[in-house]
C-alpha cells in the first residue's frame, strides 16, 4: 500500500498492519474450458484476515489514529468487521463492531478473537447499521462504514492500482467484480483509471459487475437506466447465500452504475448454484474463494454465454475473500469422499 | 521466493503460484504484558492456501515439472496436502493425496476443492504415509514428503531468509517455532544462518523449539542429550489437539535437535491449554493462527517463566498457519457472546 502513497490523500504514518500486494494467479486450463484468451485471478484471500477489506480497514485505522480517535466502529457481520477488528488490534485502537443477532456462531468467534467490543443488535442488519451510525455521532467514534468515509475507497482502489501494474504487459479486456454495496467495484475502477491515466497501464478494461440474482439492484438500475431508488424495493429480502453481496439497499450503488458506464462495461446476475460451481472451478485452478467472490467468475461464464464478453477475451476476476471462512459451504458442495482403501499397493492399484 | 533465486539450488522456471513475502506484525502490547523488549509475529497465514507449506509445495511442484513428472504425491491431512493440492492445480500437475480415514469432513472438503485425487487409507496416519511412499516408488510419482525431498527444506528456508532481512535493523534474540516433524525449524534456521553468513542479518538468533507436551520427542532428545530413537517410544499416541505438530516419530527430528544446538537455543513443551491461551493472545494483536502456531508463543511465555528467555529480550514467533482452518477450535475457546441489545442509543448506553 505504501508503494502508492503519493496517490493516497493521507497516511503521514504507516499502518501497523499493512495490506499485501496480492498475487495474480493464471488459470490457463479454466480459460481454455471457457473459451477465453486468458483468465487471471486476483487473490485477495491472501490479505491479513483473509479479504480485500484489509485495504480500507488499514486506511480507516490509520486515519483514526492520525486524527486522534480512541475508538473506531463499524456495522458488519463479515469481512469488513473482521478486518477492522484485526487491524484495530494491531494498532491498539478500540474497535466496536455492531452485528445483527442472527450472526452465526463461527463468524462471531472469528470476530471475537481479535478482541473488539461486539454489540449484538436485535433485528436485521439494517438495525445494527443504523445503531452504529447513531453511536458514532453520539459518542464521537470514528465511523468505518464504507459509504460514509471517502478514504475507504482510496484504500480499496490500491487493488485496482495493483491490477493495472501487474497486467501492464498484457492488459485485460474485462475485470469482473462481485457487487453488493457498490464500494468495491467503484474503488477498483478508480484504481484502474488512475493506473491508465499515469501511463502505468496502457488502457482501462471494461468492468463486469456481477450480482446475486436475489439482490440485483445495481444490475437492474444499470440495465433499465433508472435511478437505484426506483428498483431497490424489488429486493426487500436479499435472496442469496453469498452474504458478502446480500445487499438490498446498496449505499454506493449509483457510483457502481457510474463505474460500469464509464468503463464501457456491463452488469449481469448469477444464481447461487452458479456461484457454487464457480467455487469449484476456481478451486481446480488453485484458488479457494468465498461464494461472493466466485460470483465474479460465474458472471464471466454467463457473460460469455450471452455474448456480452467476446470469445478469446482476456479477463481478470477479483477474488475478494478467502473461502476458508466458509468451509461449511465448501463441504456441502463437494462430492462424497471416496471409500477408504486398505494400506496395500494392490488395494491402491484397484482403487485407481 | 524468486528474490532468493541464487540461494535456491533449482528453479529454472518460475512456479505458477508463488509464495508471498509475508508480513512481520509487531505486537507491542503483548510484548509489554510478557515483559519482552519486542515481539513480532511472522504471519505465514497470508500465504496462498494459508500456511508456510506454500513455500515447500511451490518448490516441489516446480521441481516435479522441471523433471518431467506428471504426478506428485504426499501423505498428510493438513497444511502440506492442502498447499500441494492448490499449487499442483495451479501448475496443472496431477496431485495424489493420501489421508488417514479419520480425517474430519471439513478438512477433507478443503483438500478436495483443489481437485487432487484423494486416497483415504484405512488405519492411522502412518499407514497413509507408508502407502504413499510405496506408491511413489511403484508408480514413479514425485514424492513430496518433507523428510524425503531435500529441496523442500530449501523452499522452507526462504521464511528464515525473509526474517533475517525483515529484522536486519533490529535482529531478534530468539525465533520461536512450533516443532512437529522437525523440518520447519531446521529450514528456518538454515535461512537465518545464510542470512547472517551473507551479511544481510547482523547475527543469528537462538532458536526456541516448542513442542506439544503430548508429542515431545525432539524436546526430550535435546533435553536428555539422547538420540531420537531412544525417546520416541514414549509418545505412542500424539496426545495433543494441535494436529500440525501431533507427530510421534519426527522424520527430521535429529536435524531439529542440531538446529537448536547450533543456534545456542532451547526446546520447551506446552500443554494444549497454553496453545489456546496463545491463540487468544495473538488474536488480540491482530493475527489469527492455528493452535500449533500458537504453541510458539505459548513456549515463549513458558521460557520467560523458567528463565530460558531473559526479560526484555526481542522475540520473533513464526505463525506457521492461519487459524481460519480451525474456526471450530476458536469458537470453543471464545467466551459466550454478549446478550443482544435493542437498537436504541439508550439500550446501547446501558449495555456499554
Amino acid at each position: 500500500m505504501m508503494r502508492y502513497r503519493e496517490l493516497l490523500p493521507f497516511l503521514d504514518r504507516e499502518p501497523a498492519m499493512l495490506p499485501l500486494v496480492t498475487p495474480l494467479v493464471t488459470a490457463p486450463r479454466l480459460a481454455a474450458e471457457l473459451g477465453l484468451g486468458s483468465l487471471r485471478v486476483k487473490d485477495e484471500g491472501c490479505q491479513p484476515s483473509g479479504s480485500l477489506k484489509a485495504r480500507p480497514s488499514a486506511v480507516a485505522v490509520a486515519r483514526a489514529k492520525e486524527l486522534g480517535f480512541a475508538t473506531i466502529a463499524c456495522a458488519s457481520s463479515g469481512n469488513a468487521a473482521i478486518s477492522l477488528a484485526a487491524m484495530a488490534a494491531a494498532e491498539e485502537l478500540e474497535a466496536v463492531v455492531f452485528v445483527p443477532e442472527r450472526i452465526p456462531r463461527p463468524k462471531l468467534a472469528q470476530l471475537q478473537v481479535f478482541g473488539p467490543r461486539v454489540v449484538v443488535v436485535r433485528g436485521p442488519y439494517e438495525s445494527a447499521y443504523a445503531l452504529c451510525e447513531q453511536a458514532c455521532r453520539e459518542f464521537g467514534w470514528y465511523n468505518r462504514n464504507c459509504a460514509q468515509d471517502p478514504f475507504l475507497v482510496e484504500g480499496k482502489k490500491t487493488c485496482g492500482l495493483e491490477i493495472g501494474e501487474q497486467t501492464a504487459a498484457e492488459p485485460p479486456d474485462w475485470v469482473a467484480v462481485a457487487v453488493g454495496d457498490g464500494c468495491t467495484i467503484t474503488a477498483i475502477w478508480k484504481g484502474l483509471s488512475e493506473s491508465a491515466a499515469l501511463g502505468i497501464a496502457p488502457r482501462t478494461p471494461r468492468m463486469l459487475a456481477v450480482q446475486a440474482r436475489g439482490a440485483a439492484t445495481v444490475h437492474d438500475a444499470w440495465a433499465e437506466n433508472r435511478p437505484l431508488a426506483e428498483v431497490e424495493s424489488r429486493y426487500a429480502d436479499a435472496a442469496t447465500f453469498a452474504d458478502s453481496i446480500a445487499v438490498t439497499h446498496p449505499h454506493n450503488g449509483d457510483r457502481a452504475v457510474d463505474a460500469i458506464r464509464a468503463s464501457g462495461g456491463a452488469a449481469i446476475t448469477v444464481a447461487d448454484e452458479e456461484m457454487s460451481t464457480a467455487v469449484l472451478d476456481l478451486g481446480r485452478s488453485g484458488v479457494l474463494v468465498e461464494p461472493a467472490s466466485a460470483a465474479g467468475l460465474g458472471g464471466v461464464r454467463a457473460a460469455l454465454d450471452s455474448g456480452v464478453i467476446a470469445p478469446e477475451s482476456s479477463v481478470v476476476v477479483v477474488g475478494t475473500g478467502t473461502g476458508l471462512k466458509s468451509l461449511d459451504h465448501v463441504a456441502r458442495i463437494m462430492p462424497a469422499p471416496p471409500e477408504p482403501v486398505e494400506p496395500t499397493i494392490d488395494a491402491l492399484r484397484s482403487a485407481l
